[in-house]
């Protein structure tokens, strides 16, 4: 089987989050059993993907406008800004339909072991936003993870002299999970719960 | 979040196997963290897929040539049918070293709950490639699950009065598993001792 097309394909799947050089090459293969139903549409989905999709340079949310629609949006409340350590965050979020504010993404939390310094998450892109755009409260919303709540702590720590109140998702946030995965009224009953910290 | 680009991804993703919606989105926001990296190159990689890897109308297998390298070469011993119920077993089998025939591929095992037919598992095309070809041995290598068993037992019963011996993969097979996932030295140690039946 000297199949490099087959295997290249394999190799840059399996180098996606939660899949291994087996579920890979099992998905390569449903892939060429539907081709007509799910490969060409994918390679035609995932090349809009490429040329469409965006980093907004306000947020850091994905969109196909920049600044995305969410921080173009008249009806959301620009003094409220939530911090989300990545997009799966955001969106939990936005599905919840609990909160009408902005939101901030880091692209990661503090990490010694790994390597993210306060810049590699952004910090001074947020230090600028908060200083020239008027924010009123920072809702921390990064997971209940250890590394988490080292983030929160740490921005927290940051803005805890200026004059912007900070707030952490509150209860009902299970200690160890990730945020993508609570049900949307958890994660509703949380930002609505919010405590002023 | 009116983001039809990135939906559109996510749903594609979300029919593979193995892939909920969930799974789906973070292997789409992690196409979007490593454009360069893992977007980009995957695009072309399964476009290079979807123009130059076809199926071999001899055996059913996945190849940039039709015969497949498997049936075109003359280092296989022709008369020795391996009959795998999808890619995966081919691959696996393969992998082991253990085989020196060639494959049929059925596409799936017969099932009455899912409707496959022997049509549906390319019986007929199976037939029709054992009468025109000198065929010798029938190893009947579908997994050891209910429905493969069926499947097996249905194209062993198919061949019995033929002049064709008929084995199965033998001993080291768990009951249970799936063919793909098991270790490659027993599927090496189940080619070598088939019985025949």
């Amino acid at each position: 089987m000297n199949n490099e097309i087959i295997n290249n394909s394999i190799l840059l799947l399996s180098r996606l989050p939660g899949l291994g050089s087996r579920s890979a090459r099992r998905m390569v293969f449903e892939l060429m059993k539907k081709k007509e139903e799910v490969l060409i549409p994918l390679i035609e989905a995932l090349s809009n993907l490429e040329k469409n999709v965006v980093t907004c340079t306000e947020c850091n949310n994905l969109d196909v406008t920049n600044p995305c629609s969410i921080c173009a949006s008249e009806k959301r409340d620009k003094s409220l800004l939530c911090i989300v350590e990545d997009m799966s965050s955001l969106w939990a979020i936005e599905k919840s339909g609990g909160y009408n504010g902005t939101y901030f993404v880091l692209g990661g939390n503090l990490s010694a072991q790994r390597g993210y310094s306060p810049e590699s998450i952004k910090i001074p892109q947020l230090l600028k936003k908060i200083v020239t755009n008027s924010i009123k409260e920072l809702i921390l919303a990064t997971s209940p993870t250890v590394e988490g709540q080292i983030t929160a702590n740490y921005i927290g720590d940051l803005f805890k002299d200026n004059n912007v109140s900070i707030s952490q998702l509150a209860q009902g946030i299970p200690i160890g999970g990730e945020l993508e995965y609570l049900d949307e009224i958890t994660l509703k009953t949380a930002i609505n719960s919010r405590k002023i910290i």
